[in-house]
């Protein structure tokens, strides 16, 4: 079993990648962003992200009902239902999920979060959370039957509400889930780079024991996925490969060692 | 076998609909619409419809690849999983699916239209054509296994494109192949009327034998709408029910008889 998520970047070869995908023997899990799609279709209807930072100074990004609104429409709608349909055009018969659907990723909500907002203290709650759990017997049905999941968020919370959350950490529990060997993280860098402005400086390998103090080495996104991809390691993952996805092959190349493999 | 077609318009009671769908015992599939909410996305983005006129005089609405896009995150984005969302709430273990997914609704797409374009004769096609087949047994894996189905357009064409339809030609073909003895059309108004302009004036029950004549009495939508109800009965439909999905137990009533019974 082979996880291949693709990032949401709006430079991803999505073309490449199904065309690749369709010549894979293993069975698979496709997982999706569409942060590029999701951030245009929000400026365009002009409501961009609203950030808060909490009184312990973390900032995050609130996902009130309009976010999830949008959530829905980038992710679970137009990218979901493109990827299918690109899916379909080559053989793969792909079925679109959110998280809600078939409760097939659920997760904790997050609990509340204190901010200040024009010099008052306020407590605020939104719509964002943890996966915690997959609906194994719902894809192995699908899978068992020749369907191939394509998943993306949102997710569902403990009392049935939608939640943004992070695709690495959806990556993460249905690896554990599905007992999956590879997993595939395809984005807009040719790999995990020494020094993350040069591409020329690629990590072609590493070892997943030395996942910890590569984490220390990076900041932001790329620190998260790190950690994401350690986490891989703990339940069971024997390799992962993060790979460019810009590529006219983005899969092939991955599968044969291209990027960074980290065993 | 039920089949609730929700419409898409904006005073629609979701939230109704979807507690008295809890209670119902039958095995159901959910159809639903998204007018409003496409409508309202399409003038937010300054991207309002373009309706052509074909040099034979029938004006239509041109679904171009945005407009797709459109209709993905309305239909198949926000509305498919708010209400999916609202189904988990409510103890329905609901699958939001487009038409492509699983290829469950497949379809033959519109062929050229000529049309006239500042004096000049063009030919167009868009991405719209008519639903033709279910994939029936990816319904009834879902069913068996105690998942409902909420379907919504854009379907699949025989070129695997995504393409829009009517949710009315998708109930009439879904109806056929899942052989569904009853059909629950939830609309903005009590039923049929006699005089559209007058709420009281509902017809409480029709014979389907007099849905010819009854087609002669309206136009538009409601025109469409009839003859798509007269063809429900030419595949084994035994009962549609046009109901009123604005009041607090939409589904409850129809099922009551309450609405236009037909027969």
């Amino acid at each position: 079993m082979i996880i291949i998520k693709i990032g949401g970047g709006a430079e991803i070869n999505l073309q490449g990648i199904i065309r690749d995908l369709a010549q894979v023997k293993d069975k698979f899990i496709v997982v999706h962003g569409a942060n590029a799609l999701r951030d245009k279709l929000a400026e365009d209807l002009g409501q961009p992200k609203k950030v808060v930072t909490s009184v312990s100074g973390y900032a995050s990004v609130y996902s009130d009902e309009t976010m999830i609104d949008q959530m829905m429409m980038a992710y679970a709608g137009a990218k979901n239902k493109r990827i299918v349909e690109l899916c379909q055009r080559h053989g793969i018969n792909a079925v679109g999920l959110s998280g809600l659907d078939g409760k097939v990723v659920r997760g904790v909500r997050n609990k509340a979060i204190r901010v200040y907002e024009g010099g008052k203290l306020k407590v605020l709650r939104d719509y964002s959370g943890k996966p915690e759990a997959i609906n194994k017997d719902f894809l192995d049905l699908l899978l068992d039957h020749g369907y191939v999941p394509v998943l993306t968020v949102p997710i569902i919370d403990e009392q049935n509400n939608a939640i943004n959350t992070e695709n690495d950490d959806v990556v993460r529990v249905l690896q554990k889930a599905m007992c999956a060997e590879t997993v595939i993280n395809l984005i807009e860098a040719p790999g995990f780079l020494e020094n993350k402005d040069d591409e020329g400086s690629l990590i072609r390998s590493i070892r997943a024991a030395e996942l910890e103090a590569r984490e220390q080495q990076v900041d932001g996104r790329m620190k998260r996925k790190m950690l994401a991809t350690r986490r891989l390691f703990e339940h069971g993952a024997s390799k992962v490969i993060i790979a460019d996805g810009r590529g006219e092959h983005p899969v092939t190349d991955a599968l044969a060692g291209k990027g960074t493999v980290i065993e």
